[in-house]
């Protein structure tokens, strides 16, 4: 259709009368109309369609246009239920004082479990965490003749000069990325590049995709290899793989407590013991035997939560949550003084804390970041600024890795208070059979 | 504190100064107040501990409680662009006519990418989609003292009369749940019982937990073993695990379609034999070096997306994005009236179509309910309404069979878009290579 | 050639040089001769060919003609040093009494190891051991239209009616084997049924192969599906696959021990609780990292040395060494008259032996059997004797039940060793840095 | 006991009787006499105590102490058939000309199937490999008292001038062993350093594990990590783990071949498309679904076989058999020539070979050496003389790296000829069907 066949004004009752007749595709009406116009002209057609009242959905808190670049064919906005938790105390490699974490979900007892732990670990004096590694990966896959061509691939890329050419194109694609390497794997006649980035504070997909793609011409120019897809499956996004929980993708960060026997007693009415043990039986044997990427309770929770509130990719959900979860029971390191004290008070102290629960939770692929994409949304960037670490980082880079770090503490916290609940109903039990 | 300590009627000021305070604890403060003054109040505190500016998060479209089973500590809700795609012809076991998906992602182009997909689905006459297993499972993980016990353990199990008896324990506890089933596993001095249920039209997970405790009770009296923990990851819930992989959770369901030579020359600017290669090389051999438990390209987004339109547990996304992709080219079967109009004809036949594509998604465990949990928020049970499976069906687990078929032909069309868009690059990338 | 090319009593190097000259092919020379010269003159051949000597791979103890249905183009024997170990005395659900166990490898020190975790077991009392599931798969994979007709497949499958059907064809073809149940898996347009039989005392491949040939040509009669391979790969044989990690093949087995604290001190010279964390650290959270389907420290070493002594299939290694190891300190359960000892002692006591070990080995699939295939070789029926386990069992499967629970003993006294030399060394060395 | 409680010149039976009264210990043999009569000793004391008649145990073709460093408590060797396949043409980057191939096993027609594909791949004009990886990796795992130091200890290692003095610190311990890397892995308060090294024409596994633990006391000197054990489980040895399949351990090695549609009709009746789809269905879309990380129909087989006879590590096979097989129908790129000989003949041509078969195999982590560990025994240096590649190759690491193609060219073999057996049956079967 044209132009002249609307209205200059076209109501949305038109619009959707429009589309019904099949005058108009549905995702044309911004061609015709403002954002918030063609979304409600779409809810009046869905509305006549299938007798769903949208009311709610078309109850959105900020102009259309600006979730231009999130969306096609808008109708409206899911809401969930945004809460908070925290403040924790955090030393962390970027992060570093009190954070408060706002989680989005509807699972209900998540957030009340979650501030559970967070209290403990306040308790405690705080969590550590840290970055350990830190990369956003693409891997396109090669069409080669043979193996003969795939080892003549792998010797070009290997090559140090290669190298700095591939950098170049990568590098000149993008004004904040670098290129930390490229990791060759032939299969037959396929060959994966696995390009790794510094992406600074954005998550950096697209940065990722748009460098490689720029690298692999040069690729194609000076090998025999031919491109098939940008990504091949070894990048590996939204795919529970082994090489990224083996070599990680985004942040690999870990999150750490000791908390005193003392503590675990008061507060998580267990024992550091009964905590490490169901942690084993449940995270770490029971996850072996389910053939697991995952070796943690409800990381998933946590970092599903936290994503959909920091406007981070949900999908990413898949590979971010993969974390292992370790608690231990540790022996309390006696100092002199305490040590004489014991000799008085042995009894007590032997009943009631001599063992510390040491507990941590390592996330392999955690893919966060602070700018671009979903984060520049209304209710998103307010929850980023809750956490304090909304926009680029200075250094660059350093608030996408304190978001990590404070998600990797929520995690940790989520972790905890499972787990020690789990425990303490087994205490609980175990007492009830001996009668006591 | 006590109420006196506050007014009959406080502001949200006030309530955050108590807060701030220490006079009140953040969760506490419906007890004073109502829920949305609450929300309000945490969102003062925040605003003045953070600087924070949470309008937005504020407002939101709904009485804060009713969303009072979804979330605790609540300050808002995260509002994410919803869009809708379709409609799209499902010839599904429990699926049948026209369907619309409702989408809410942050991720642009995952809309115009699906419903390019369903568009040449639609040219195709339909989908077909089947739910070919399904049951909620969770997976206790007892306490022996050794295998000894742990055999006498799985002998009492797998005795009928046995099972009788908790099954009656855990049918007890709900009114629609059915336990199809106990398979028990040991490792070493850990005994787990993955227990698999009907629950209808329900994701299931809390139903499946109840009457999986209540048949515990009973395997504590009658074995020897004695329960760690009510999950013991075999389930397994929330985490990227080979077991649900292989033997399901919630539903497996497959869709598939066949789309003609031709419509994939006109719609997708590729061939049958180029999709299938990239399928190959990019999610079946790329996935395979890549040590994945998901073969596909991203099937995770619309699941992702469908997940959050609808209520779903957000972090079931890890599982339920696991999903084998396959695309083949089919020599079409030539009946006796086209091979004669194919002698005359061959030159042209050969080259733009002779072979057929078939393309599926099979997911392994999609987790899907059409009432309880998520569902029953208000933007959530609108967009159940769009898609016209909101509540219990008839029979009861025919909506969330149906649910299950209408997202996976959703991730199906996701798969063909981007294969096809991959492609056809690569065509278009070979045929400037060869200059023509 | 004809025969009367040949003299009617030829000599190796006739034949050799008929093999040279292009007239009689490698693998024909059984037809000309004994098997024995036939190996003769194929080592006269290669000696020509390649220069090397081959005197100690025909000084084999046994007739070639034995080895007729366990090779083709036979040169001699493979010889692999073989030592024992034992005796142990085991609490089995099918062994029962004191067993040596014949292992053959090339790995220096691996007797020795295992022979010092069997002491120390021996020590404790024996071990327990239990085969806890039993059964071998077969999984053909079938090609139908599409998920519509898988869908089909899998109903007419699960019908109590149909599986009889199915039962009675595969059973016709086998005087011992029983089908257990058939399970079904869907992908696309593929459909895979895993057959699972109980085989008695033999391993069972090639009865369940037959068995399941015979199966699905009612499969393909009777259903739209069409046999595509008599093995789609989830069965599955000798590759490293969650299902069998998961569900077993062949015999899942447990084997485990409790160790006092005061023999780990004596004895292995560390402590119940350094040889449980070397364990977390490494078999299950290094495994964890690894992204491993074998959660143990080298299972694998002891299951290949026996398997390649008593004539098992030496490439079931794969999937035979699939295990998981626990270990685990036990606080000692205190009785009355302890109780009163301690508190006179109770600073030794603390010290020197208040936790137990608790060490266990469970393996998922270990395919054994003591009639069939290579346990009919003379030094592999031999060293059957050995572990007095030779030939069909009474009952029918006991010898096979039996022979895993002994390899799983073995295994467990293997992991037992190097963990706690691994242990010992840690602590040694902890200690001299205490020492500085 | 003391010496003199023997007669200087012990018989085996005065031996076992002295082993029977527990005057002397099994392993203690040795002390007293020669290496040939305390295995004797032993094969009399079991037949003793077990029934077992043990001739041909006893019947082995070397002096007992050219065991000695392979085993300990020897009563004799294993004897597994050994045969022998090909010629067969290798164009590899190590391996150039004809290769035979001795293989042991107890797997009847295993060499029948292998010497099919090989004779195809002979007709086709041989095969072509490479090794495209190498390195032989050890993991020690590291306890640290949190992430704060394991961040600090990741690094230091990160550190080139600490790197350097690692490599240092390793290479003292070796004349022939290189450090490539060390990548460092972290979960909570345990980390990880997977040292690789290049060894050349060893198998490397010892030369590692001395190198590595030299290098760790600097590690422990100047981080805070403390060495809990030398292999953490991230090596990963004998254990099927995502890391080997990923990162590669020993040699990465593919091997291929293009077969003519002629030859795939004439030798293997059957068409390219025809063992395409079987291998899709079972290496590639099977495999997937059973969670592997194997993607293969039976590698482990030649694997299996090749190691026993050719001395390599029997539990290797675990890792070494982990390969990925790929079979994909090519259209033969037609030239002016045969362009217009189609046109003449394009009925025939299109029936019976427009498209060729391309075929792969690449194993990701396959352990192989020709000097050091078992391939110094009798047979199995032998057998090393058959394929031409015993001891150190010229230059240093060639000869196990053609050791590893020409297994992965016996390999492709297996791989063809089965997956040719199935297509051909699945072909006639289908004509059958369509026959009716």
């Amino acid at each position: 259709m044209t132009d002249s066949d609307l209205d200059s004004d076209p109501t949305p009752a038109d619009l959707a009368e429009q589309v019904r007749t099949g005058a108009l595709r549905l995702h044309e009406l911004e061609d015709y109309t403002d954002a918030d116009t063609a979304a409600e002209a779409r809810r009046r057609l869905l509305e006549t369609e299938t007798g769903a009242d949208l009311e709610t959905v078309g109850d959105y808190g900020f102009p259309a246009e600006e979730a231009d670049s999130a969306i096609e064919n808008m109708i409206g906005a899911a809401q969930v239920p945004m809460g908070v938790v925290g403040p924790v105390p955090i030393d962390g490699g970027a992060s570093e004082g009190d954070y408060y974490l706002p989680l989005a979900t509807t699972e209900g007892a998540l957030l009340a479990s979650v501030n559970r732990g967070l209290s403990v670990i306040r308790a405690a004096g705080g969590a550590n965490a840290r970055v350990t590694k830190s990369g956003m990966t693409r891997a396109p896959v090669f069409h080669v003749d043979g193996v003969v061509e795939a080892a003549e691939t792998v010797e070009w890329i290997e090559d140090a000069d290669n190298l700095e050419t591939l950098r170049e194109a990568a590098e000149s694609t993008t004004s904040h990325g670098e290129l930390l390497g490229i990791e060759p794997y032939v299969v037959g006649d396929s060959v994966y590049l696995r390009f790794t980035y510094d992406t600074k504070d954005a998550m950096g997909m697209n940065m990722a995709t748009i460098a490689t793609g720029e690298a692999c011409e040069i690729v194609e120019r000076e090998t025999p290899a031919s491109l098939v897809a940008l990504s091949g499956n070894l990048c590996s996004d939204k795919k529970p793989a082994a090489i990224n929980a083996v070599e990680g993708r985004g942040r690999s960060v870990t999150a750490d407590v000791v908390i005193s026997g003392d503590l675990v007693e008061e507060r998580l009415h267990t024992t550091a013991d009964a905590i490490a043990e169901a942690n084993t039986r449940k995270n770490l044997i029971g996850s072996a035997k389910a053939g697991s990427l995952g070796f943690n309770a409800h990381a998933a929770n946590v970092v599903g939560a936290a994503f959909l509130a920091t406007g981070q990719d949900e999908a990413q959900v898949v590979e971010g949550a993969n974390a292992i979860t370790t608690m231990d029971a540790r022996e309390r390191e006696v100092t002199e003084s305490s040590r004489s004290e014991e000799s008085e008070n042995s009894e007590r102290e032997r009943e009631d804390g001599t063992t510390d629960l040491y507990a941590s939770v390592s996330f392999a692929s955690l893919e966060v970041g602070t700018v671009g994409g979903g984060t520049k949304l209304p209710t998103q960037s307010e929850a980023l600024d809750v956490v304090g670490l909304r926009g680029g980082g200075d250094p660059p880079g350093s608030n996408a890795d304190a978001l990590a770090e404070v998600i990797a503490v929520g995690a940790l916290a989520g972790e905890l208070s499972l787990l020690a609940a789990l425990a303490s109903r087994h205490l609980s039990s175990a007492h009830q059979d001996l009668g006591r």
